[in-house]
């Protein structure tokens, strides 16, 4: 329970007239109540300067207690992979459909006005990735490898905590939190995973091998992943958001991450509810 | 790691020679080393009397340290039900494949020796299952409730602490450990589950819903199901060896049971590596 | 094209009064119009004696040019499959969701009296099964060969024009035509079939080995199916509404029937656009 | 049956050693009973010039009577593409796993001698594809319309003969042919197509929808694909050979392609067993 609120952070996406109105709303009805804190791009879109911009990544130190998100599933995992300990958000869905974007515009008001007079919080586990131990931003969602070249097959082994678990010919492999479960994991196949298991999932893009299957792995283990087909590119992609390439005997590997996503409680439905009324 | 071990049970199979004839060979290899202790079936099918009977879920008490399940998987699994705190197993495979048998015939008096010696053990865990509060026995596998009708669809409506999960017209349904994530469930387009990982598998046997998916929960929750069409009529299966028969409004409940399957840490390979030789 | 139509014949669900009374509407309608045949059944259901009671598999030689079939998809089912020789059927849908049921109650009557001014329908190839040479039911749908103890694993060998295609583990199979492909053999995960592909589909149930896959072959073939494990019973069940058991070494034979079912074309839309409908 | 076999063409993998020392094998010991032909990458990677350099699209009317491939899949299938009435192709297999290549390296002398004494062949329908109008080589295997951008969603319209099929979300779609449905089709989730069913596979890649299924529709339709997403790319892959990249509101055609593949009848095992052997 959070219950003194008087520093909140807005980020939004810039290129959605809506979203911005929406930002400029916030201000005003809560700009006297509150110290409010914008994102560069956010205060840049709404041509704003001074102290007011502050970076997503020094908010918490700033004394931010939440951060209001203005946009779509997009928006959220963009902002929580600036941050190494993620600030709470509260995320206001501006015409995206979404599994991380819980508050319609028209309830946006009143939800924070509830939200200032004290909150919880719920974590949900991130993967921690890294490239040849190089650290990248860390998944809410999930970490995608895939063929460069469209149609062309990938050779990769997986290991989890040094134990081989496959070496599989694919398109690609998924490797996403329970979170990410119901986002491209489940396109690809994957179960649904409460985000109250500690696991990560593995789901393989068109294996060459029929018998290959999802698998649910200990979140708190180590997962490498190794290609392994001799002049084959592929791309690692986080959250939809960032895009690296990689080639021969690169080693990805996944860990838990040691801070959380977090997400504001709202009087919103739980999580099967949520993925009931979005898969119907 | 148990160290001093004096006193053993034994297990087996009772229709088929090839087992006896592995029990006798152990009981005269070991006989004069170590008590021992024989289920009452096996004694039986061998011709055995007196105090070396004694019942599988009374050999606890009786000082036995480890049991000697020689058989396949079905001898394991109905071996465990009879336990509420089960015993270690050592798992001699009579020539039928399976996830739960480990060792192999020409290896069994040499890793027994070994096992006597000290020995550690791994944990899996179970599923307590109770029938409208009545105690059903605890699955080491899985829990199948299926259309007593072939070819007749069931509807049902499955609950995971209080929130409902899904109401869902199907065959039936399963619910894996993750210990039986390579069983049944597997068949019926479950994700693999590693056994470290603490929970529950809920798959759908030919859902009518297309966008019905497996899902992955919390083991230590409360999961209920209820058959909810009328003048239905459906079967528990628990782990392959004990049905029940349902109908309308029963009310199925599946926990975490309290104690766990035990199976002794041999030499033999870890957990993906047999999954990779029994499904390659 | 058939165009003269002066005499039709009608079947009902007899134990759903909505569908009596939709029947009794017609009658009264139509009673005047052109000459009626009710089907056993239906006309006890209504208290209805003489000569307008006709056997379903009389109608043709009685003159009947098409059937009125007032209810759901088991309806339409069990009354093509007393047919060798099928009536066009016009299915009236009583409130139960169907692929095979196309006109709305509201709509029935103004729909009867423009097919009465002529007509065409389409066909949908049937499966011919017979057992050990005997004749069993034509299916619509599909037939079902599915394990008589639920999750007992059945074993049996399919081959098609001699040649053996698999033998697999699995607790069943379904063998639809493309009219079925859209029936059970949908949630068994098989592919939907465009009616007008000459093909049967096979659809394992829960296979034993994992990389089983839907086979669609050629209508035209001849499909065996043969039990080989001992000591097992099986069911087989027709469109849902025709149940068998058999056991070891009992050979299902698999052809496409010398007559189609045939269906009344309405103005309601395609095939594509019900899948799209029902599928949503 | 072909009886009279004066000419033969050779097409051999011009980066494998081996496959370049087969083609000499072949030349040396039927070099001097029939005329070849040699296409001009293989006589190139040979250092051969002269009349003896034939373009595979010229081979029919050259007088040449099949085709031997030397290589794998790959080879056969970039080989057949250039022709717009393919000749028939006898396959030796380098070392490559392939469904379309027969026969292994060591019987490769004795089963040319024998298909020399005339042969027969069996015909696999092909996909002729458009692209806005403009004709793209035929598919023996598959259409691939896949993203251009890793793991970003393309959204694309599917109608078959006029009647739209699907709006997909998704990373791409396979459209392949019976012979292509145990290659990528396969991984991607397809069934198993029979080669004598006169049908055209789709199977969705990761599909948003859950719903989504394979279809399968009748070859001789006609398949128009429209991508309906504004600013996305995507890629067209035919046969894993011809790359083509396609943006908003283009349009692909998929229809029957007038003349099939041809392969020469070897006494090697049927379609079923080699899915049995090569997916075991």
């Amino acid at each position: 329970m959070v219950n003194l609120v008087n520093k909140i952070g807005i980020v939004s996406r810039c290129d959605h007239v809506d979203a911005l109105e929406m930002v400029k709303t916030i201000l005003k009805k809560f700009g006297s109540k509150v110290d409010i804190a914008l994102s560069p791009m956010t205060a840049k879109a709404l041509g704003v300067e001074g102290d007011i911009v502050v970076p997503v990544n020094k908010m918490r130190e700033n004394g931010v207690k939440f951060i209001i998100s203005v946009g779509g599933d997009g928006t959220v995992l963009r902002n929580i992979s600036k941050m190494y300990d993620p600030l709470p958000i509260l995320a206001i869905n501006m015409g995206t459909l979404g599994f991380l974007v819980d508050v319609d515009p028209e309830d946006a008001i009143e939800t924070i006005e509830n939200v200032l007079a004290g909150f919880k919080y719920g974590e949900r586990l991130r993967l921690a990735v890294s490239l040849n131990g190089e650290v990248l931003p860390s998944a809410t969602n999930e970490v995608v490898i895939i063929t460069a070249k469209p149609a062309k097959i990938l050779t990769y082994k997986i290991s989890v905590d040094e134990c081989e678990l496959e070496e599989l010919r694919a398109d690609g492999v998924v490797f996403a939190t329970p979170t990410g479960s119901t986002a491209y994991a489940m396109s690809a196949g994957g179960p649904i995973i409460d985000p109250r298991v500690d696991a990560a999932l593995i789901v393989p893009l068109a294996p060459f091998k029929l018998s290959s299957r999802p698998w649910v792995v200990p979140a708190n283990g180590s997962i490498k992943v190794e290609l392994t087909n001799p002049e084959k590119e592929a791309v690692i992609v986080i959250d939809g958001q960032h895009n690296y390439t990689i080639s021969e005997h690169d080693v990805i590997t996944l860990t838990k991450a040691e801070h959380p996503a977090r997400f504001v409680r709202t009087t919103i439905s739980g999580f099967y509810k949520k993925v009931q009324s979005k898969l119907a």
